[in-house]
């Protein structure tokens, strides 16, 4: 591609909505433009990015097995009543009405449809196992859209549903997608990690993310130093420790701790570490409140804590005036000891090996010193509640756990027979009986990989795309062509040998001062720089640098196609 | 692709609903099954058919110089507001109200956003000409959808928009166009005709249509035989006829036609041919009723009709209530013989040219002979009115006009200025003052070009595809796979050889009979069919049909591959 003959327009000045690195960076580039809240058109530079992206998913999705197809992204009211998703799914579900007055919503998700294809026609087990997928433009009515393409309402998304008759090849067509997937992310030049995944309110049996790993994430990611060990940190085991519980060996003691708000000065004051302290967490259960109680250098896992019986499948804070209807203290004074004997007392595995620990005293600005479970402490039960953290031992038991940050870009799922129930989605097994068929589901984020990748791959300068992601791999700047008709010459012929090459190869023939043309070049993250000048023509060298690179180097056509192959 | 890990689903019953020859192909087929009313799932087998269709289009509109970009297919009510098409654009455009109340709609069309685009994104007459196109999913909320895809809801659309500062550029891009949809359809494979097309109320200056010619399109074209002339027939000029028109020679005089209604009926009770006799139709005008006067065996053309000043834009038939109130006869017995002076009498020009006619008496049950115009009948203006008949002379003077009936495929248009004005698009010109660009607009329908090109290419066993369109140029059959290995193993070779050589190829190695796989194939189009048996492995032959064939013949491998180039 010519520049002159593209339509490239990086811009300077971005609104100031733009939050994060990708949205502030896809802007200047000039490859994402608003409509509308949530909506953006993806410009010439933008839409060949996403194609790449496209095109890499596509390829390994046909390699996996799966079988194109493309359904409607309007889908009638009367399909999602039958899974009672029409009402569940929520405010991010668009209805829209026809001009009879009929509804229909604009597919943020496909079960319904494929799972309605899929029963009228899949009628025999010898049909199965079958994995259809799409790449497709999908409308989630988000309640805040933000961070451009990254939570965007309007997004193009790969989703795959797969059909068997049986568990087992349920999990075998499961194992064949997370190879697909670490395929498509490797392929894409991406640091990403596979993680264990809660499979949530929708069950089925097993789940893993796909998480590009990147400091501005929303997800954070537990993983090993010591094996492929990674989670979700909804999802990741603290381990029990290894130590007992020490005897107890002082008395328990109330003491003023008057301004002391928090853990960290409550511990300082009492000149104790934080990890020699109980806090205590009271939580809305089933039949009144629920006690929570972590080491003070530990923190909640909200996930854990709703699969608690007790909870009952939510997590949700006490207010301040149950708590002092049911206490008589506020939340920062409430401890373990001397709890009314209608609240469960739940102990994280960690905080249960404390001894003689500190902890909140039940009237407003005291603790406790020298507490003791069992001693001071009824406890109703022990159980993993608490947030893994980094310096954990890995629950595989290989190495010991780091937390990442990460971005979600893709999700494997084995749905079970959820949709194909709702659906009576059937066919006939090998004894001639009607069985339900058992779903898989694979989606990946198209679009949003583009800003994730974004994301984990910037400088000062701009994006620094890989190789599978860039508009082009290089770029040939030419100086001067105007006024050096044998510089532009070469500049031609080298970009004509380059994509000759199978190399893509854009020419930067707009005539720009030097200045200008390279920061434009960085700005949209070409990996290669080539410039053609008077001086370098004489020599019979070609100036490159690489995106990541400080400086420039001399070097000859030969060393160039060597350099890319 | 070897059939067996495909999803091949050809069926023998079709909704009694599917009406035209493609919407009954595709079904039975297995191409697209119905969501809802105009929504339409493309199972594998149909969306590589599709993709056929949008790669080729892709490929010349790069090659013409379009720009490809995504816009999103949601888009916000202001923007229609601005062009006044939110309320013009009417019952087709599908509203959405999102979850804060605010009004959106499907896309339809893009010349909103695309203006929208351009006057945020071109600033400079620089920038100048550009083209930017999409291949996009779009919606019209059709009143009655059907047809299968051929008038769906949703569907699949090529879009482009080109931005001028001069009516040169915009018609140097126009002909640029209008080539690259010639060179597409041409490499589809398709008969077609670009056609001279009414710019109807958009206004703009030229627009042809791309019409594939088939018996059972909407459309009627006309077009020349001795030149490259054709259009739509409610574009198409009537030449004025060469002859003048003969003195009169006979009197005036009313006859009764008691209960011949028909032109034809009068014309034989009379013993007279039609095209002696003259038709009188009202309509309504624009300061009252407006009498169109025609050949007998000659149509109104209401495109003309409604171009006249006394119509003023529209064509519209008194009731028999007007016409009797202002003649006091019923339509049967109009004629312009003695109409009220208030009523305008406009003549077609091939009935100008008229002696001694026959029309209508202006009396229940009578009809004239031999009137003459001035003599007998006040003319207010003579014009061209009627559509064009095969066996008219070209417009251009050259050869003779043929009508065909088309299904309209693609349009290109220049649009001026109209969404430019509307929208405020303009650049900074040569002079550095600013001025409001002009457009064209260029559009294919990608799904609909399935379902012409079955229209024009099918016979009683099924889909006739032409090679580009086909999912695979050749099949590949196996006789009793699973009995004789040595068959098996020779197809896979032939199958991966054919793939090799880079000639889609599929390997129908189901396993079914052959009576079975060949319906199948013909159904599905399969241009090239080749069977492996055991017999003709001993011969070292191949048994090969073309799909138009009505014969197989034996072939060797060579001369299949020759026969493939």
């Amino acid at each position: 591609m010519r520049l002159s003959q593209f339509h490239l327009a990086t811009v300077k000045e971005i609104p100031a909505d733009a939050e994060i690195a990708s949205h502030k960076l896809m802007l200047r580039a000039g490859m994402i433009r608003r409509l509308a809240s949530g909506l953006y058109t993806w410009s010439p530079l933008g839409l060949r990015v996403l194609r790449k992206v496209e095109n890499v998913v596509r390829e390994e999705m046909n390699r996996a097995g799966a079988i194109e197809l493309l359904m409607p992204s309007v889908q009638p009211r009367e399909l999602w009543e039958e899974t009672g998703r029409w009402e569940k799914f929520g405010g991010q579900l668009l209805k829209i009405k026809d001009r009879k007055q009929q509804e229909f919503c604009y597919g943020p998700t496909h079960e319904e449809v494929i799972t309605d294809f899929a029963r009228n026609e899949l009628k025999s087990y010898k049909q199965l196992p079958v994995n259809f997928y799409q790449i497709q433009t999908k409308f989630r009515d988000e309640i805040r859209p933000r961070f451009g393409v990254m939570r965007a309402r309007e997004f193009l998304m790969k989703d795959a549903y797969s059909f068997h008759l049986t568990q087992e090849s349920l999990a075998a067509t499961y194992a064949v997608m997370y190879q697909a997937y670490t395929r498509i992310f490797t392929r894409l030049g991406l640091s990403f990690r596979a993680v264990q995944a809660d499979t949530g309110a929708i069950g089925g049996n097993a789940s893993h993310e796909f998480q590009v790993l990147a400091d501005s994430g929303e997800d954070a990611i537990a993983f090993s130093d010591g094996s492929d060990y990674a989670a979700n940190i909804e999802k990741a085991e603290a381990l029990a420790p290894t130590s007992e519980r020490p005897a107890a060996t002082t008395a328990l003691q109330q003491v003023a701790t008057p301004t002391q708000k928090t853990i960290e000065d409550v511990a300082a004051f009492l000149g104790v570490s934080p990890d020699r302290c109980v806090k205590t967490l009271l939580l809305r259960g089933r039949d009144g409140l629920v006690a929570l109680c972590l080491r003070g250098d530990h923190q909640v896992n909200e996930v854990k804590a709703a699969k608690l019986d007790e909870l009952g499948g939510e997590s949700i804070l006490a207010s301040e005036e149950e708590i002092l209807a049911a206490v008589g203290t506020r939340p920062g004074s409430i401890g373990p000891v001397k709890l009314p004997d209608s609240i469960p007392v739940i102990v994280d595995r960690d905080a249960a090996v404390l001894a003689d620990f500190v902890c909140g005293g039940n009237a407003d600005g005291t603790h406790y010193t020298g507490a003791n479970w069992e001693r001071d402490v009824r406890v109703t039960r022990i159980a993993d509640i608490r947030n893994v953290v980094e310096g954990d031992r890995s629950p595989d038991g290989e190495g010991i756990l780091h937390i990442a940050r990460g971005i979600e870009v893709g999700h494997v799922f084995q749905l079970g027979t959820k949709y194909a129930e709702a659906l009576d989605a059937v066919v006939l097994n090998d004894q001639g009986k009607t069985q339900v068929m058992t779903m898989g589901c694979y989606g990946i984020g198209v679009s949003r990989i583009v800003a994730a990748a974004i994301e984990q791959r910037h400088d000062d300068a701009g994006i620094v795309w890989p190789e599978a992601m860039a508009p082009w791999r290089v770029a040939v700047c030419v100086i001067n062509p105007k006024h050096l008709p044998a510089v532009s010459e070469a500049a031609q012929a080298l970009y004509e040998a380059l994509n000759a090459r199978g190399i893509e190869t854009v020419l930067d023939d707009r005539g720009l001062r030097p200045g200008g043309m390279f920061a434009d070049m960085e700005l949209i993250g070409i990996p290669h720089r080539v410039v053609i000048s008077d001086r370098g023509l004489t020599a019979g060298t070609l100036e490159y640098r690489g995106r990541t690179e400080t400086e420039s180097r001399a070097i000859t056509q030969e060393q160039l196609f060597d350099l890319l192959v």
